[in-house]
């Protein structure tokens, strides 16, 4: 049945665009030309800069090969290129995946071959790992990003990123993607059966967690953004674009250390950074000579694991303003917010504390968020008290699991993005997560799978059983903790067990706790984590 | 040619939704349940009730007959019905057609013809012209919308606001749009060639828009908004479903006065307004008396005709903070902002005031925007001097005009929305209108088209030509002014003219000013607007 309305009314160029953040830039080089883009050691680009630098890159790119829909990966900590790459790699419509540098060289070449990626960038600091992940991938162009202020590991690409960009031009023409739903990066993240999953996000998300991280934050404009937190952690939280959405500094720092931190601090009169809670507690923990002169009224974004409120209060006890997001790298990084409401403002601080420690509610472009019965999907009373597991949906939810059809299935089934995670809701709607129902442990804001370190020590000729699980730490949030039962007549020590790990794992995975015990199982077999969790808390590490 | 992002990342309920303002809807009543949504007069409504009136008129409308694609009309004031309206008409799929109070009842008539309307809800107040518009529309359902702050007046409809909506369900369980590019709502505009067109919004643009504004006025939560702008305006520019995003309180006032303004200003702790500059010159013409006790830094935004720098430097005096946005009932309202520069600082407040009257640059979310010739469509310089026409492109354009192809095509032809209005560019990319190319005269903030004026006064027996053109006016901003050359040996005077036009036209188009003259041509034979201009500027109002 038509209406007046379906005739004569059709998109076109002039009354539809695709939604991608890369408008962002365009809009940035165009507006804000002069305006501080990205600041690194001893030097700066503008905008207008940096956009010149992206169509080089771009068009150097597009050069060596690299069509619409292949992968781009980087192993690159926050230096420029990897916000360039943020950029020039969708200008293209190719997808940019950013890899953990604290990956292992199996875990890496695990992901570059998944990804199929076509070209990797990569900095010497991590060529130990990278060098043996990319043995025999004769077809993948190796770039090596070089950076003055790193002096040690080698070069192990067959060309220099300068070498390369001066290849492109920065005349470079190109269209936006004629589909929002194009995919335009891939991140990948721990699984619970072992390999990583690759995340693939789309421009029509990315434009929208950009603009909305703006606005939940209240940026405002020129903002000056330190980059704790690392960007290959779903994109930084999608904040390279948000940055050029409200003309922003990025300051970039290689090493996510207290001093350089404060340092950048005083130096570039910060305004904003994002980090999980470790870079917090680092911050809390820092001498009392870094300290001194810090300007009140810095603005930090918080995730990655549940804050304690005395790290909360801690950091505004030193003059920060704290807020805590909560997402998944499969929502974009953060989409529930914990909203400050004015009618705490007069709660002691305390109390404040503990409301900033909860995860809070659905942002306001983010969509929609239940906390609910995983079977049933019927929402639990907003009581503060019975737990469900947070489900979401809406457009900052990824596309899906790049070929995992089972798995991206799964995660959508009935209609709603299965986080994992359990929450209680209180009575104004803020959720507050008590557990994860998936083996994940989120330490120093990394997620590692226990099942991936079950399998490897079960691959250890002595050991009988194993089960990996989460115990808190007071600087990391979490560590893994494993509980080891040997086979009759066997014996070994906490450092055989991580002498064996280290070499089979990135260092960050390597179990701190190591607890040798019996498993306790359920009648059907099943090992009782939440069990193992407990006597994980209790127990004093050795 | 396939590539490995094509498989298997489909859209689901799970990863996508519609882009629709009623999701902002749907969340300020889950989550901002007991904050303020409306106040008026003695009466208030909190987000989570107005969500339940929302929907009892939905389904009442619903229940009425009303389908997906039909046209709900209001000649409403701005009372609470008209917003609840802005959210109850596009639940159900329907398309909202605010309608301008101070219309006659000719293009009342034309309006609801044209946009063949099923449903009008109406005011005691526009019972004149309103019932003269629907004689003989026995299709349309008239309701009428009670207000015990208006006496005079009668009731015009079959039945009562309050009576209707009784009719509907609270519980009503409705779906968002499954495209979002369906309409949902229809304004019209003066048009060139004499009929109104009819701008057609769609939800994509409309939650768009909403969330820019919110970013671009950087608006924070729960502000306190009175509503001096008109929401028959460009849908109050997208700002009833901003405020949903926001969880922000509507005041509503019938009348725009200055006693009433600075009555709620105080009463209310208003913190941002809307308003054409005649708003603005109303409160700086205020008694003393009214402007006293008045806090500082309300803010506002202001559109609709260039306002002069001194009504700007005036408002900052008296301590608002002002802030200039430009755009046409084609884009939504506001789509380009005079967004204000940190450097700027440190300026006299003169200068200050001079940079705010630029119309400036395109908000963050709103697309492009150029100035360019208007024949090769090539931009003029960024020199502050040459001219062009502004064009935008971006999904905050109108899908088009209803039932009007050719005019749709007109003013997208090149792929770019064709404003009609001439700026020049200054180095910095703000743009500062000088002129309008279209025959619009812009007065207290309604559009005015001289064409209409001009075929109305052609229509006089007496009267051998006739050219309108725009005056300055102090308060109005613009008013029409009348060219006038007589057929021989007749004569009539300046009052003559206004009767003429009186019964003619609303009372807001009767030209102010007339003069009696011959109108200067080409050589083709074409009067030459501009020198009319000219020439009606230096004319002492007679």
């Amino acid at each position: 049945m038509s209406n007046i309305y379906e005739k004569g009314l059709d998109k076109n160029p002039a009354n539809y665009e695709t939604l991608t953040p890369i408008s962002f830039l365009l809009r940035a080089a165009q507006l804000y030309p002069d305006k501080t883009a990205i600041i690194y050691a001893d030097e700066l680009w503008t905008w207008k800069e940096f956009f010149l630098l992206c169509k080089k890159v771009a068009s150097a790119l597009k050069k060596s090969g690299v069509k619409r829909g292949d992968t781009v990966a980087a192993v690159l900590p926050n230096v420029p290129a990897m916000m360039v790459l943020h950029f020039a790699v969708p200008m293209i419509g190719a997808v940019f995946n950013a890899i953990n540098i604290r990956l292992d060289s199996k875990t890496i070449r695990f992901i570059l071959e998944h990804g199929e990626s076509k070209v990797l960038f990569t900095d010497r600091e991590f060529s130990g790992a990278v060098k043996l992940a990319i043995e025999g991938l004769d077809d993948l162009l190796v770039i090596d990003v070089e950076d003055n202020n790193f002096h040690s590991g080698e070069n192990i690409g067959s060309i220099s990123y300068e070498t390369f960009s001066d290849q492109g031009s920065a005349d470079f023409r190109f269209s936006l993607p004629s589909d929002e739903w194009d995919a335009m990066s891939l991140n990948y993240t721990s699984g619970t059966t072992g390999d990583p999953k690759g995340v693939v996000y789309h421009h029509r998300g990315a434009y929208l967690n950009a603009a909305n991280n703006a606005l939940t934050w209240e940026m405002g404009l020129y903002p000056r953004y330190l980059w704790t937190l690392p960007m290959f952690h779903c994109n930084g939280w999608c904040f390279p674009w948000t940055l050029a959405a409200v003309g922003g500094a990025a300051i970039c720092i290689r090493q996510v250390r207290d001093k350089d931190i404060f340092e950048a601090f005083k130096k570039h009169d910060v305004t904003h950074f994002c980090g999980a809670p470790v870079v917090l507690n680092t911050l809390l923990n820092a001498s009392e000579a870094d300290r001194s002169d810090l300007k009140k009224g810095i603005r930090v974004m918080t995730a990655g694991a549940a804050p304690p409120a005395s790290v909360i209060q801690g950091m505004e006890n030193l003059g920060f303003d704290v807020i805590q997001v909560y997402g998944l790298t499969e929502t974009y990084g953060p989409m529930i917010v914990s909203e400050w409401r004015e009618e705490w403002n007069c709660l002691s601080a305390e109390e404040r504390s503990k409301l900033k420690a909860r995860q809070g509610i659905q942002s306001v472009m983010a969509g929609s968020m239940i906390v609910a019965d995983p079977e049933t999907l019927e929402p639990i009373p907003w009581d503060g008290e019975t737990k469900g597991e947070v489900f979401m949906r809406g457009n900052i939810v990824m596309k899906g699991y790049l070929k995992n059809l089972k798995t991206t299935k799964k995660a959508f089934a009935g209609g709603w993005f299965h986080s994992g995670d359990i929450a209680v809701c209180h009575p104004d709607g803020y959720i507050e997560i008590k557990d994860r129902s998936k083996d994940i442990i989120i330490s120093g804001g990394e997620n590692i799978s226990s099942i991936e370190i079950e399998a490897i020590l079960f691959g250890h000729p002595k050991i009988l059983e194993a089960a990996v699980v989460a115990k808190s730490d007071e600087k990391w949030g979490e560590h893994p903790c494993a509980f080891i039962s040997l086979k009759d007549g066997e014996s070994l020590t906490k450092e055989d067990i991580t002498d064996f790990c280290r070499e089979r794992m990135a260092g960050f995975k390597v179990p701190k706790t190591v607890i040798f015990q019996e498993l306790e199982k359920t009648s059907t077999g099943k090992v009782q984590k939440f069990r193992l969790r407990e006597i994980a808390e209790k127990y004093l590490s050795n």
